[in-house]
């Protein structure tokens, strides 16, 4: 793969880091610069996070395809009706990308943090690699922005990660914070008393650090024993450093 | 912590990102050039990989500073000789750091991929944060460099990701290979065919990609299954891609 010149006709999915302007890659702004058009997911009446990411890098007056995720409902992502309505709208995005492409435009899709590490864009991904040209942009992740601005190293020596999803039943949480050397817990939203037990229950809760917009407009970061109501927003992760060989 | 102008007796730990320039990050990219001094590990003898990936973007004539690794045995990081060496190798390179730093010069120090994340970098890091201000600049991983090119999104939905140094014991490896839903394993060198046993046991060999040099000079992209020698360097991984859920 090159880093070649933006191309019409091809689909870039692009990682727009953690929330500072600033650790965008050059490549990203690169092809936000020059994409014909700018697609971003956003909620209805919202403007979109990556979107406010890069902010002024899309010129003005360039075509821009915000895609309205469906959130009607309050279910649970096992419901099989919200998958469908999930599914339905990813099929309809698809419809519109395929759309641009076919009439030879370059399409940007942002994606906050790596596109490639649980990113909503995936689901475009899938559905349209095998039809046009894909040009993958890395990103920095959230969880790197949150460790950064923490000011704590995430791994040493020979530690094992594990990075979780807070959405993981309250048993598999526990026993893989058990057994790990280094943790990230992401998705907190209204998993955060599941996930303080969890940590409890692995004697972790002390070396657990909540860091909240890490990198973004708001940040909070502060030991997770001192952050007294359960509230977290949907960017907010948990730390537990690793503590491995320092010669 | 804000992003503000490149300031004198700072310590910069600066993320090169993967391997490829254009994935350095704009502030990476504005510390590099402004720095009074750029120091960087390097072996004996070589350029050293993060002063490579970034290349020209040191201005000519900046005062540049390599960290030559003590490489003089073959000994395995547990032994306490090495540890010694090591140690003691950090502490010089420190002095060096604080010479500088207290002379009033900002100092970058190139760190491949994320300095917090695994990075050689935390040594010289842990000696110094309480002596001179420091900033972070978070950077791409190698991970993330290396599924981008591999072309796999690494975690869907609730995966669990498991990031496995392969210097662990076979034993341990092949349980947390078990119970991962995707993993990432590093730091191959010899330890290749520890690895495919243990992804072997734990039944995860034709899910397994090898990924040598992602973003690199020299990159090579494949199925682990079809690599026919046990030969990996220093920069290669194996990624185990997710399979979680897809809307
Ligand atoms: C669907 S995942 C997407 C991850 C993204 N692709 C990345 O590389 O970071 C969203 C989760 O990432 C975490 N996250 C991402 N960016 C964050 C930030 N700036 N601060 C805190 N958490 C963040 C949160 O846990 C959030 O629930
Ligand atoms: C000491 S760790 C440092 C990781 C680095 N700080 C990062 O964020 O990627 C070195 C290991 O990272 C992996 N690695 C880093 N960059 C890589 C690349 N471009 N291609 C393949 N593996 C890479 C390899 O497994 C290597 O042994």
């Amino acid at each position: 793969m090159s880093l070649g010149p933006i191309t019409g006709g091809t689909l870039y999915g692009v990682g727009v880091g953690p929330g500072e302007r600033d650790y965008l890659t050059l490549r990203a702004v690169a092809v936000i610069r020059a994409a014909d058009v700018v697609a971003f997911f956003a909620k209805k009446g919202g403007a979109g996070t990556a979107r406010t990411i890069v902010g002024d890098l899309v010129p003005k007056g360039r075509r821009e395809l915000p895609l309205h995720y469906p959130m009607t409902t309050e279910r649970p992502p096992h419901d099989p009706v919200y998958r469908e309505e999930l599914a339905a709208f990813y099929e309809a995005a698809c419809a519109q990308l395929a759309d641009e492409l076919s009439a030879g435009r370059s399409v940007a899709v942002l994606a906050e943090g790596d596109p490639f590490f649980y990113g909503s864009f995936m689901h475009l991904w899938r559905r349209l690699v095998g039809r046009f040209p894909v040009e993958i942009v890395p990103g920095v992740t959230g969880m790197s922005g949150c460790w950064t601005r923490a000011g704590v190293p995430i791994t040493w020596g020979d530690d094992a990660l594990a990075v979780l999803p807070a959405t993981l039943p309250a048993e598999r949480l526990t026993a893989k914070l058990r057994d790990a050397d280094a943790a990230v817990v992401m998705k907190l939203g209204r998993n955060l008393p599941k996930v303080r037990r969890a940590l409890a229950e692995a004697g972790l809760t002390e070396r657990a650090v909540y860091v909240e917009r890490g990198t973004m407009h708001g940040e909070r970061v502060l030991p997770l024993s001192e952050k007294e109501d359960d509230e977290a927003p949907y960017f907010s992760v948990v730390l537990v450093p690793g503590e491995g060989r320092r010669p």
